[in-house]
C-alpha cells in the first residue's frame, strides 16, 4: 500500500460516491461548457445533497447563487469539482487543503497529457493533494456517476437529454477513457444493463483504476465490474483484486485497447518474441478468471450475461427457434465458441409430441416455425421441458419478426425465465428493439444475432477443473544455480549458453540431456565413458549464433570413431571461422518426441511470465504459446488445451501423447526457478524440451538464459 | 440451362416481381394466418395491380369479394399465390395450368421438408409446373417483396405494423430461409439499407437461389445481392453469376450457414481432411470475388458499405475521434482486419494547426476531444484536409454521446460525405440511434463500434493484383498419364502409390524426385548408375500404410555399400512382415527446403478443387491450406499470402523464400492434370513437394492418388 492509499480511510470509495455536499468550481450558464453541463445534470438527476456554485465573475449561475471562491461557502463540502483551467486549479486545490475538503475531482485537462509543462502542473497538484490527504479524482476525467443517489458528477453530453431514467444495479464501469466510460454507461443504461456506478479515472495521479476496482468489489452492491484499460499502472493491485473477485464469486471483465499496436516485436529470446502484450494479457487474465472483452459492444454484452447469471453454467444448449436457418446459425456459432447442443432426453421427446405439428422433427436445434409464438402456452411448455432435461445446461430461444406482438412474447419469455432453473437466452432477429430492451432489463440476455450471443456467453461458462502445478517434490539447489549466474556476470557475459543454462535447470530438478564439453578428440573419447551413444556434437563459441547454419552440428554419431572424427572436424571449422574460444559439446541423442518450448520473460506490466508452447526449430512458425504469471497457479492442463495445434499433442502421427500431469512438475519447477532468480534474469528459453512416451519427465535439450 | 430455365422467357424475374394482377388462394380474415396477413400487406403497402381473393367458403374476405376458385376470376392473373394445404394445392396448380397462369408462389409447407409423403406431393407439383411452363416460387417460402411497386407478397409478420415506410434501392436479398430473409429485409429497411427486393426461395423446385441471383445481376437497378445460403443446388450457375457480377462491377455477398457442423471429417487423403466445407467455401468465394459474411449482422453491414461505396478503395485510414480511447480501439480493429493508418502529410499538419488546441497532438488517429463537434465548421475543415491527403484512402469519424445534438452532427457528416472524394465512415458510440439510421439512409455507413466497422469494410477493399497461373509452357503427355490410371484400374487398385503417381505428375511437366524400384541388392547397385548419392530407401507394399513407423524408411544412404545393406535389410523386414509384394524404392535425397502440400479433391458442391498449403509429416498439425477451384484462376500469390504460418515461407530461419512466381507454373500444371483426369480420380496428395532456393521448380517427393 503506497502513501496515497495509506492516507485513505476504509470505505473511501463510498465517501467519494456519497457526498453530502458538493462545490462546483467553474460553474457556468453555458451548457456547452463542462461547468454548465455538469451542474445541470446534478440538478436534473435528483442529487439531494447541497450543491454550491463557485464562479468569481458571477453572482448567479443557472438561476442559483454563485460564490466567489470555496472560501466563501457556508459549509465545508465533501467534494470539490474543479472545472477551471489547469493553472487556476492549483489555487483551488490549495483552498481545498486549507478548508480540509476531503476529496476533489479535477475535470479539467492541461496536465501530463499535454507534455512537459502540464506534467509540472500535475506534479504540483499531486503533491498538494498528497500532503493534505485529499482524495483526487482525475485530472483529465469527464467524471463519475452514482446512479443510486443521482450524483451525476460528469459533463459527458450523454446525459444531456430529457426523460432519461437511470436504473441502479450491480454493474460498475471503470474506464481509463472518459468518453468510452460515459458512452458505455449510457449504452448500458438504455439497453437495460443496470449500471450502478461509473468511474472515469483520467490521469490517475491519486486514485487509479485498480484501486477503484478493488474497492468496488468490497461493496455488497456490485458483482460485475466492467473495465476499459489502456495500461495498468498498478498490475499487482489488479491481480490482488482479481483474486478477491474469485474469492467473492464476483466478476471483472476487461477490455484492453492498444494490444495490437504494441504487439510482439523481434527479440533475442523466442519467448519474448512469441509473448507480445496481447498474449500476455490473454494468459494472465485467463489465469486470474478475468473475462477479456474483444470490443466495446462485447464488453457490455458480457456484462449482460454475468449480471443475469452470476453462477457459471455448462456448455450444452437446447435451442428453440422459429427459423430453421437461425437454428443452424446458432449451432455454428456455439460450436465456434466451444459449446454444443444438448441431447433431448425421452421426457423432452415425449413432451414435444403433442406440442409440435407432425411435419416438424423433434431434434435440437428445434425448429418450431411460428406456432408456439402464436400459442404462447406451447412456448411455455417447451421451455419447461428443456429446463428439466438433465443433459441440457442452458436454453436459447430464437425469435423475431413479430414487431406488433413483440412485447406480448417478451413478457412470456421473461416470466418463464423467472421460473426456469437454468439460464435462458434470447436471439431476437428482425426488429424487436422494444422486446430486446425489456428482456435485458429483466435480466434475460437478448441479442440480435447468434454470433453476439455466443461470444457474450463464453465468460459465463464453467471453467475446467483447475489443476495447479506442484513443485514441492524437489528441493532446488539455489546456491548452485546462483553460482552459475554470478560466474557468468563476473565474466562480463549477458547471456548464459546451453551448458551453463542446463546446470541452472538441473539445480531445480529439471531433466536435462546428458552432455560433456570437450576440446580435443582425446577428450571426446574420454567423455564417451560417461555418455551413451549415439551422441550429437555441437560447436560452441560466444561468437557463433547459428550453429546449425554454420555447419557446427553433427547428428547421430554412433561410434567412438565417428565422434572423434566429428570433434576433429568441428574444431577445424572453428579455426577457419576464427573462433578461439570454441569447444565442442557432446550430447546424448534424445529419442524423438514432442518438442515443446518452455520459457520465461520479464513483462513490462506483469513482471515475470511463463511461456509454454510448441517448440523446436520451427517455434516461430508455429507461433503457438500460452503465457501465465510466474507466481500464478500454472494450470498446465489448461495451457496445453488452449494451444492451437492440438494434433501435435494428442498422440496421433506416431508421436507420444503430451500428458499435462507428466509435464506439470517440470513446469512448476521451472516457475520456481524463475521466481527465485527473477531479480537476475530477463528471459530464459528452454527449447526444445522433449516430451517422451509414458510417465518419463520431459528432457531439456537446449536452453539459453539472458541476464538482467 | 436445364428444362425449367429453358422454358423461361428472358426477363422472367421482372415478370415475377411486376404482376399486373394477382390471385390470393386461401385468402383469410384472420391475420394470424398466412392468407390473412399476406392479403393485408398487399393492400396496405400500395400494390396497384388487381388483387383477387379465392376462398371456397366465403363470399367476402377482409371486406372484399372472394371467389370460389381461380376458374371464377374475371381475368387471367399474372401470378397465383397459393396458401392452402399442400394436398389442396395440387388442384389449384392444375387450375393455373388450365388457365395458363404464368407463375405461382407456393407459400404453403408440407412438401419435401416433412419427409417422403411430402416429397411425393412436391414431385407432383414440380411435374405439373414443368409441363405447363409455370414459374414456381417455393414451395415452403414465406414470400417475395418488390419494394418499388408495393408487391409485398409475404406473410412474414415483419410487415405487420403501421407506419413502416419501405425504401427502394440497389440492394436485393435472396434467402434459402424465409424467416432469415424477411428479418434481413426488415432490419435492412429500418436501419437505412435500401433493399429493393426480397426473394425467399423455399424448397426451390423451380426457381433456385442461383437463378434469382443471376437474373438480379441483369437488372440495372441492383448492384449488391445479399444471400443467405444453406446449400447451393446449382453451384455452376452460381459461379457463372459471380463471374457476371465481376464483369459488371456488382457484388454478391454470401452468408453460408451449417459450415462448422459439416466441417472436415477424417479422410484417406490429407487434402480431403484439410479441406472441409468451410475452407472450400472460403477459397472458392475468395476466388470468385464474392464477399463472405460471418453472420447475420455482418451480412447487412457489408451490404451497407458496398452500397455506399461500390468502387473498391485502399487500406489507409485517417481517423478523427472525439475520444482517444476509441481512436486506439479503431487502430486495433483496422490492424486486425489488414488495414492501417494513413500518414498525415504536410498539408494536413499545417491545416490542423489553427483548428486544434495546442494540447492536442496532430497525429493519426487524431484525438480532437469535443471541440469540432461543437464547432462544426472545424469538423468540416478537418474532413476536407484528410480527403485531400494523397496518403489517405478513407476517413473514419468516431463520435458519440451527443444525444441531444446527434442530428445536427449527423447532417454535417452526411453533407460532407457528399463533397468528399474518398469514402467516409462513422463509428457512433454512446447512443446515436437516430443519427446512425440517418447516416446509413444517406449512404454514410455508420456502426456502433470499431470491430463492426472494420469487419464491414474489408469486402470493400481493393484486392491485390490478380496473378492467374499459367501452364501453357508444357504440353502434357495425357496418354501416358491415362495409361497409369487404366493400368491400376485393371489391376483392381483404388489407390496409385508414389511410383505410379509420380509418373502421372511427370507426364504433366511437374518435377519429381528421381527414383528407381529395386527388388535386390544387386538391382540396387545397378540403379545407382542412374541415381546420385545420397539416396533414401523406402520399402513399398500395398499392405504397408505407415512406412516410416514400420521402420521401412532409411535416410541419408551415402555409399553404394550402405545402399545395398539397407535394401537387404528392408527386404528382410518385408519377409518378417509377410509382405510378398514388397520391393524397395530408391530415391535421390532432395536437399532441405520448404515442404508444401499440393492436392486435389472432389468437393460435393464445387467439384474438383485444388489445395495448396503447408506440407510435410506434420501437415495435419499445421492445418494450413488454401482451396481454390481447379478450373479457376489459381492466383498462387494470393493463396500463399493467405496461409497462416507465413514465417515458414518468408525466407527466414535459413529456409528458402517461397516465391509464388516459381511455384505458380507447377500449380497450374497440376490443375491441368486434375481437370484432364477429373472423371477418373477422387483425390491426389502431393506431399511433400519441396520448394528450393532460387528459380528452381519445386520437386514432388511423395504422392498418392485415389481413383474414383
Amino acid at each position: 500500500m503506497d502513501e496515497v492509499e495509506a492516507g485513505m480511510a476504509a470505505g473511501w470509495l463510498e465517501q467519494l460516491y456519497e457526498p453530502r455536499s458538493v462545490a462546483v468550481v467553474g460553474a457556468s450558464d453555458d451548457i456547452r461548457l463542462p461547468g454548465g453541463r455538469l451542474l445541470q445534470f446534478l440538478l436534473d438527476y435528483g442529487y439531494a445533497g447541497n450543491v454550491y456554485l463557485v464562479n468569481p465573475n458571477r453572482a448567479e449561475v443557472q438561476g442559483r447563487r454563485a460564490y466567489k471562491s470555496l472560501l466563501d461557502l457556508p459549509e465545508r463540502v465533501d467534494i470539490a469539482i474543479v472545472l477551471v483551467s489547469a493553472a487556476a486549479s492549483i489555487d483551488v486545490l490549495e483552498q481545498c487543503a486549507a478548508l480540509k475538503i476531503p476529496a476533489a475531482m479535477f475535470g479539467n485537462s492541461g496536465f501530463a497529457e499535454i507534455g512537459a509543462e502540464g506534467a509540472q502542473l500535475q506534479e504540483r497538484v499531486s503533491r498538494i493533494a498528497r500532503d493534505a490527504g485529499i482524495r483526487l479524482v482525475g485530472p483529465n476525467t469527464n467524471g463519475i456517476i452514482n446512479t443510486r443517489n443521482g450524483f451525476t458528477a460528469t459533463f459527458s453530453p450523454v446525459l444531456d437529454q430529457k426523460g432519461l431514467v437511470l436504473r441502479d444495479g450491480p454493474v460498475a464501469i471503470v474506464s481509463q477513457s472518459g468518453a468510452v466510460g460515459a458512452a458505455m454507461y449510457y449504452d448500458g443504461q438504455r439497453s437495460g444493463l443496470p449500471v450502478g456506478r461509473l468511474y472515469n479515472s483520467g490521469n490517475e495521479i491519486g486514485v487509479t483504476l485498480e484501486m477503484v476496482v478493488d474497492a468496488l468489489l468490497d461493496s455488497p452492491q456490485f458483482n460485475t465490474v466492467l473495465c476499459y484499460v489502456e495500461g495498468l499502472r498498478r498490475p499487482s493491485l489488479f491481480i490482488q483484486a482479481a483474486h478477491k473477485a474469485r474469492r467473492l464469486g464476483k466478476r471483472i471483465v476487461l477490455l484492453k485497447s492498444g494490444a495490437t499496436a504494441s504487439g510482439a516485436k523481434a527479440a533475442a529470446a523466442h519467448t519474448a518474441s512469441l509473448s507480445g502484450e496481447d498474449r500476455v494479457y490473454d494468459g494472465v487474465l485467463q489465469e486470474l478468471g478475468v473475462a477479456r472483452a474483444r470490443g466495446y459492444t462485447h464488453l457490455l454484452d458480457i456484462g449482460r450475461v454475468l449480471v443475469a447469471y452470476p453462477h457459471p453454467f455448462g456448455r450444452r444448449a437446447s435451442i428453440l427457434s422459429m427459423s430453421g436457418g437461425v437454428g443452424i446459425m446458432l449451432t455454428d456459432a456455439l460450436e465456434k465458441a466451444g459449446m454444443g447442443l444438448a441431447a433431448f432426453d425421452e421426457a423432452v421427446l415425449a413432451g414435444l409430441e403433442p406440442l409440435l405439428p407432425a411435419f416438424l422433427g423433434a431434434q435440437n436445434p428445434l425448429d418450431v416455425s411460428g406456432g408456439p409464438f402464436h400459442h404462447l402456452d406451447r412456448l411455455r411448455a417447451m421451455l419447461q421441458l428443456f429446463d428439466r432435461n438433465p443433459h441440457s445446461d442452458i436454453t436459447i430461444v430464437a425469435v423475431g419478426s413479430f414487431e406488433r406482438r413483440q412485447m406480448e412474447i417478451a413478457e412470456v419469455l421473461a416470466d418463464e425465465a423467472r421460473r426456469l432453473e437454468k439460464p435462458l437466452f434470447v436471439v431476437w432477429f428482425g426488429g424487436g428493439d422494444q422486446a430486446t430492451r425489456h428482456l435485458n432489463a429483466l435480466n434475460v440476455p437478448c441479442f440480435p444475432d447468434a454470433e453476439r450471443l455466443s461470444q457474450a456467453i463464453v465468460p459465463g461458462l464453467q471453467a475446467g477443473t483447475r489443476q495447479p502445478g506442484r513443485s514441492g517434490d524437489v528441493v532446488p539447489d539455489v546456491a548452485a544455480a546462483r553460482a552459475v549466474l554470478s560466474c557468468a556476470r563476473e565474466a562480463g557475459r549477458k547471456v548464459i549458453d546451453e551448458v551453463g543454462g542446463k546446470q541452472v535447470l538441473r539445480a531445480y530438478g529439471i531433466d536435462v540431456v546428458r552432455e560433456q564439453v570437450v576440446d580435443s578428440p582425446a577428450a571426446a573419447r574420454a567423455a564417451l565413458d560417461v555418455l551413451r551413444l549415439p551422441v550429437v556434437a555441437k560447436l560452441r563459441s560466444d561468437a557463433l549464433v547459428h550453429k546449425a547454419r554454420a555447419g557446427g552440428v553433427r547428428l547421430g554419431l554412433a561410434t567412438s570413431e565417428s565422434v572423434c572424427a566429428a570433434v576433429d572436424d568441428l574444431l577445424a571449422l572453428a579455426r577457419r571461422l576464427q573462433l578461439p574460444d570454441a569447444d565442442v559439446v557432446l550430447q546424448e541423442q534424445v529419442p524423438a518426441g514432442v518438442e515443446l518450448l518452455l520459457g520465461a520473460k520479464r513483462d513490462a506490466t506483469f513482471g515475470m511470465v511463463i511461456t509454454l508452447g510448441i517448440g523446436g526449430v520451427l517455434t516461430e512458425a508455429w507461433d503457438d504459446v500460452q503465457v501465465r504469471l510466474a507466481d500464478g497457479d500454472l494450470d498446465v492442463h489448461d495451457m496445453l488445451e488452449r494451444l492451437v495445434h492440438q494434433s501435435l499433442l494428442d498422440g496421433t502421427g506416431g508421436r507420444p501423447k503430451v500428458d499435462p500431469a507428466v509435464i506439470a512438475p517440470t513446469v512448476a519447477r521451472f516457475a520456481r526457478l524463475v521466481r527465485d532468480l527473477a531479480d537476475d534474469i530477463d528471459a530464459i528459453d528452454v527449447n526444445p524440451i522433449i516430451v517422451h512416451d509414458g510417465a518419463r519427465a520431459p528432457t531439456a535439450v537446449d536452453t539459453v538464459l539472458f541476464l538482467r
